[in-house]
């Protein structure tokens, strides 16, 4: 199975990035998985909104491929761990595309890119930053793997 | 106000450490946020979860105040930020009794410990590590302090 996670920019906070470090290195045994940075804005403040999400959108444009897209998305499908498992167990089955998760920047998602998804996923009811959504994505994919693979890990 | 989050157990994981004094730093000069980390077993193994659940309960009993109890549960109630934010608004008029939030360790909280709940909380409808929650709660909990207060953080 083939993973590649796209976002904007990286991710600032050095905690956060190494907990990314620590999921990808878990995941990685159980998967092909990717983390792809893509272009973000810079020098912009936070009321250039439209002109962040168009920069960040052409930045994501250039490198999505033909995948199988799963945008997080607020308004999106919440899924218990187990049906996210099975979703990446159909996804696995399928045999055909990768599968990629885009996360947002700090804006959230150009609506094209949304418009682009074949699903979109949202991880709680609750915001959270979007820094903290690469990991909680990345903890879930490792959860969702171990699952599949009859590994332990499900707490 | 009077928060107090109670969990079991020094939290292992040193970047999610980091990201909790990281988050209460933030949160300390809207409120006042005290976290407790109670008994928690050692030596047994995954297969005595009884004892393990029991042995936390009681390390959560000798601790826990006459406060405003939130346990943190998979079947709980879920919320949008917004409506956090109301919560601990809510919370905060009462002007009584503090607001206790309790984390479960990786098998979650006994029985008896939920039944004590005045609120069961679900923070996502997937399974998140135990460790994990307790970086999410404390965002969640300055993100809605920050909302009411009035401040811009809600990315």
């Amino acid at each position: 199975m083939r993973l590649t996670v796209y976002w904007p920019g990286r991710t600032k906070n050095a905690a956060l990035r190494e907990l990314e470090e620590h999921y990808l290195r878990r995941i990685r045994p159980l998967a092909s998985c990717e983390v792809v940075v893509t272009g973000t804005s810079r020098g912009l403040g936070e009321r250039a909104a439209e002109k962040i999400l168009e920069i960040e959108a052409r930045g994501l444009e250039i490198r999505l491929k033909d995948d199988y897209i799963v945008c997080l998305f607020d308004g999106g499908r919440e899924m218990t761990s187990a049906e996210f498992a099975r979703f990446l167990g159909e996804r696995e089955a399928s045999g055909g595309r990768g599968t990629a998760f885009v996360v947002g920047g700090f804006l959230g998602l150009a609506g094209r890119i949304l418009d682009r998804a074949d699903l979109k996923l949202s991880l709680s009811r609750m915001t959270m930053s979007h820094e903290l959504c690469r990991v909680v994505l990345l903890e879930q994919i490792f959860r969702s793997l171990s699952l599949m693979k009859g590994h332990s890990y499900a707490k």
